[in-house]
C-alpha cells in the first residue's frame, strides 16, 4: 500500500496490453493509485511532456516522476515497493526473467500482432512461422504453473498478450494442441484473480485491438 | 575479483561494441574471466548451446550459468558482484538509466550504422535525422562529465558506439559542434583508464565495422 504522503499516477490507454501489464504490477503489490486515460492519437499535455522520447502511454508518475517503457515501470515498481516480489531475488534468476521478458517484446508481440492483423495472406504466414518459433522457445521454459513458479511474475506479465489473442481476440495465435503448456498457461494467467481483477471488458480489448490493427494495415509513411 | 573456486568466462567477438560493453564491466569491477573468442559466421557449437535464441556474441558463462544480450548481463554482472556499482542505488535513478540504455539501443545504434554505412545517399541522410533527433535527447540528459556523474555507468557503457564511431571508424557519426556535450563525453570515456585498457586496437575495430558493414549492405534475405 502506497503511504498516505505519496502520489501514484498512472496514464493509460483501456485495452493497451502494456498498460495493463502495469495494472498488474500495481495490483499485485496492492499500490492505491489514479488512473488518468490517454486517447490515443491526442495525447494530452501532460503525456507528451512526461514522456517526450516516445510519446506513448503508459507512463507511472510517483511523487512527480515519470517513468515510461512498461518493462523499465514493472522494474521500477518492484523495486520501490519490496512487498510481494515480481522479480526473483537470485540473481542470475533476475537475469533469465530479462532475458525472456525482452526476447518477448522482440520476438512475439510484433509477430503475434502482425500473424492476425496484417492484410495479406503470406505476410500473415511468414510472421506466424517466426511466432511459431519464438513460442517454441517460450514453451520449452515453462516448468511450473507459472514462469515465475507457483505465483506469476516478470515474465508472466510480459507474455500477457498470449492469452490476450488466444481467449480475447476470437482470432487465436495458435492452436491449443501445438503448445499445450502455453495453452494451459495461458488459461491460468487469465483466471489469475490479479489478473481477472485488472483485465478491461471484451468489448474495450476489441475496441483496441481495433484500433491497432487498423495503424498496422495502413500503409507506413 | 571473483574468488578462487568462481568460473567466469566471456563468449566474444574481438570489436563488437556489444563484447566491449561486458569487457568494461567486468573490468570496472575487476571480474578476472577466460576471454573465448568467436568466429562471427562460424559460431562454435558453444556458443550455439549457451545462446540458441539469438545465436550472438557476447554470452557470459558464470560458473556454468550462461547469460546473453549485453544489458542484461551487465545489470547480472552489477547484482552478482557488488563492488564498483554500475548501476544507481535508488529506483528511480535505476529506472531512468534503464530507460536511456534501452533507448540507446532502440533509437541510436541501428541509426548509427545505417547514417554511416548505407549505399544508398538518401538512406544515409534519412538514418542521420533519426540519429541527430535521437542523440538531442541524450544531449540534453547529459549533466556531468559522464551520464553516470564523475565516473561511468551504465548508459555510459551503452552509449559506447558514439566515441568508437566519432574516434575510430573515421566516418563521424555529427560534427563535434552540434552535439558539444556529447563531443566532450566521448573524449572522456575514451581516455577513461578502464575503457582504454579493454579497447581493442584501431585495426581489429576497422576489420569488425568493415565486416558488419558489408553484412549490412548486402541485400536482406
Amino acid at each position: 500500500m502506497a503511504a498516505i504522503d505519496e502520489e501514484v499516477q498512472l496514464l493509460g490507454s483501456v485495452g493497451s496490453p502494456f498498460v495493463i501489464r502495469v495494472q498488474i504490477a500495481l495490483k499485485l503489490k496492492g499500490i492505491e493509485h489514479k488512473y488518468v486515460e490517454e486517447k490515443l492519437g491526442n495525447l494530452s499535455e501532460t503525456l507528451l511532456k512526461y514522456n517526450p522520447v516516445y510519446r506513448m502511454v503508459p507512463v507511472l508518475v510517483h511523487n512527480g516522476n515519470p517513468i515510461s517503457e512498461s518493462r523499465v515501470i514493472i522494474e521500477y515498481i518492484d523495486e520501490a515497493w519490496k512487498q510481494n516480489p515480481i522479480l526473483p531475488s537470485d540473481p542470475y534468476k533476475r537475469a533469465l526473467d530479462r532475458f525472456w521478458s525482452k526476447f518477448i517484446d522482440e520476438k512475439c508481440t510484433i509477430a503475434a500482432w502482425k500473424s492476425v492483423f496484417m492484410p495479406d495472406e503470406k505476410e500473415r504466414e511468414k510472421a506466424r512461422e517466426e511466432l511459431f518459433e519464438a513460442l517454441q522457445f517460450l514453451e520449452n521454459e515453462l516448468k511450473d504453473k507459472f514462469f515465475g513458479g507457483e505465483e506469476i511474475g516478470f515474465v508472466d506479465i510480459a507474455a500477457l498478450f498470449i492469452p490476450l489473442f488466444q481467449e480475447v481476440a476470437e482470432k487465436q495465435l495458435f492452436p491449443g494442441d501445438k503448445f499445450p503448456k502455453l495453452q494451459k498457461w495461458s488459461l491460468d494467467f487469465y483466471n489469475h484473480p490479479v489478473v481477472k481483477e485488472v483485465m478491461p471488458s471484451k468489448e474495450q480489448q476489441f475496441g483496441y485491438f481495433k484500433a491497432r490493427a487498423a495503424s498496422l494495415a495502413a500503409p507506413s509513411k
